[in-house]
């Protein structure tokens, strides 16, 4: 029997990732291209296959040699059925589209579906920071905020298949007002589009800060980890205290978080968490055990950083195909 | 082979409830005596094993037909060693104290102790308003606010034996001070102790109410369930104000849990919640529902009343006996 590999995919709103991997979960291949999601469903669809076949091709495997492949996507979804209800970064053409069932026909190897937080939280169980661990919690704090949970070794996902929604928990009632149109979620308090809303409305409101000039030097109006990593280097006041901010609410939310399931692992991931790293991470585990109500043992709660970082969505793909192949036999 | 029946004991600070069941949980006999924690763990124990030994006389059963016997107890304890550790309702005398070990010594059958408030969630689940259901999340309010969670189909207990410290979640950041010494946990919100010290701040701020009038007929220097229930009944403003403020941060609480794990059931507990029944429920899930994140599949979530009352305790207790000593073969 020819060796068998497995693929995983991470579907992202501007670009898309497969790779080939070892059913170890060790990269053999891999492949990447812009989404271009504003082109429709069908020519993504396209898209996603030549980029499965490129990631299978360059690992020096063939389609017949894969197991199984996993995709991670932007939900709602409804992972049992692999099909997408409703992705509002990919658009209307995607409202209730089969997916898994797409690709397994035009691909051949069985596929399966899942929500990208998901995915990366089953990723960093398996292969990165939750290694070994019975309870992770993954939260990746990026434009939004989402979470995925690990529950006695095995993703939990609620009734509804939404559970991990950690970045719509109220950490301050009547605060500023979230993108889901409620007030007080840690995402309109810890994101980083709150972040960047805090910092340009500290700018606005006429206080000296390094980060136009940064901006202005990047070439993207667009306050980037980058942006915020220089700003703090240079000890800017601005950046320093809107980031103190966020690092508190993220702390609350990780207490909260803790209090609730008292879990071995919460991993943090993200684009300004890999950036900052420990410089994050420190302010955030000093107010998160502060508020944790058990203060005994409480060093068996680690906090930590992705260990994964950019893989951990497609990595949990490939991990989460092989597990739910073996569940089907 | 005799007919083998169950114990489920519920040690409180006040008072000590025991019952025997059947293996389904049908109550065959019950005893209730006043703690009289004061005197000291030794005393105590001696009036556990009375209240057994008149629970199972009462049942018509003697000793040798009990096959285990359940404790719930106020934490923060080990399970599965059997161990108070610490017990601020019930003193000094109970630090360390191999609870579980000294019963079964002295009554024979084997002797598991739980968390009080998880034992109320194993009750609910067994036999109330979360059978049939997969995932379900009790919560106390009382004094303090507690919860315990039932999620696929099991008691999750967390790596340190502390999961489900709903109370001390914060949902208002640099909110009302909380006894935990933190600030802005639901249980300086929506506990009965924050709804008695709003009530007395606000009449102390000279604001008219029936409250004293009630507190002074009831004979108690304690604003009580009942109290709470007269007061509204005649539409007193200051009572209806506290209640709808307790009641919205009650909401938070639960749309927090759900947008978290997504459980099929949601049951509330404790003297107010039973007393007022759907008159609380009703605008707690107002609230919770306009903050669930998925607003998909709402009514799979059930948010709704404790069905034991003050029987879940004792009852959980039982069943967790049994459930355990079924492990344990």
């Amino acid at each position: 029997m020819a060796k068998k590999i497995l693929v995983g995919i991470d579907l992202g709103g501007t670009s898309l990732l497969a790779v080939a991997t070892s059913r170890k979960g060790k990269i053999l291949g891999r492949h990447k291209r812009k989404t271009y999601a504003e082109e429709g469903a069908s020519a993504v669809l396209k898209r996603i296959e030549h980029t499965v076949r490129d990631a299978v091709h360059k690992a020096g495997y063939k389609l017949s040699n894969v197991r199984a492949i996993g995709i991670g996507a932007p939900g709602p979804l409804d992972p049992k059925a692999g099909v997408i209800l409703h992705a509002p970064n990919l658009g209307p053409t995607w409202n209730d589209l089969p997916l898994a069932a797409h690709l397994s026909k035009s691909l051949g190897p069985p596929v399966y579906l899942g929500n990208d937080v998901n995915v990366g939280a089953i990723g960093e169980h398996a292969l990165g920071a939750g290694r070994g661990f019975k309870n992770l919690v993954a939260i990746f704090v990026g434009t939004g905020i989402g979470g995925g949970l690990i529950l006695n070794g095995r993703l939990y996902r609620g009734v509804r298949y939404t559970a991990g929604e950690v970045g719509h928990m109220v950490l301050k009632a009547d605060g500023p007002v979230c993108g889901c149109g409620k007030h007080g979620c840690a995402e309109a308090l810890a994101s980083r589009t709150a972040i960047e809303r805090d910092i340009r409305a500290e700018i606005e409101a006429g206080r000296e800060s390094v980060v136009p000039s940064l901006m202005k030097a990047s070439g993207r109006d667009m306050i980037t980890s980058s942006v915020i990593e220089q700003a703090l280097d240079r000890d800017d006041p601005v950046v320093s205290k809107v980031m103190a901010a966020a690092e508190y609410y993220a702390g609350l939310m990780v207490a909260n978080i803790v209090n609730l399931l008292d879990p071995e692992v919460v991993v943090l991931g993200g684009g300004v968490v890999e950036r900052l790293g420990e410089r994050y991470l420190e302010p955030v585990r000093v107010t998160a055990e502060r508020y944790y109500l058990n203060q005994k043992d409480r060093s068996k709660i680690h906090v930590v950083a992705t260990q994964l970082g950019g893989n951990a969505g497609v990595l949990g793909a490939a991990m989460m195909a092989n597990q739910r192949w073996k569940q089907s036999r």
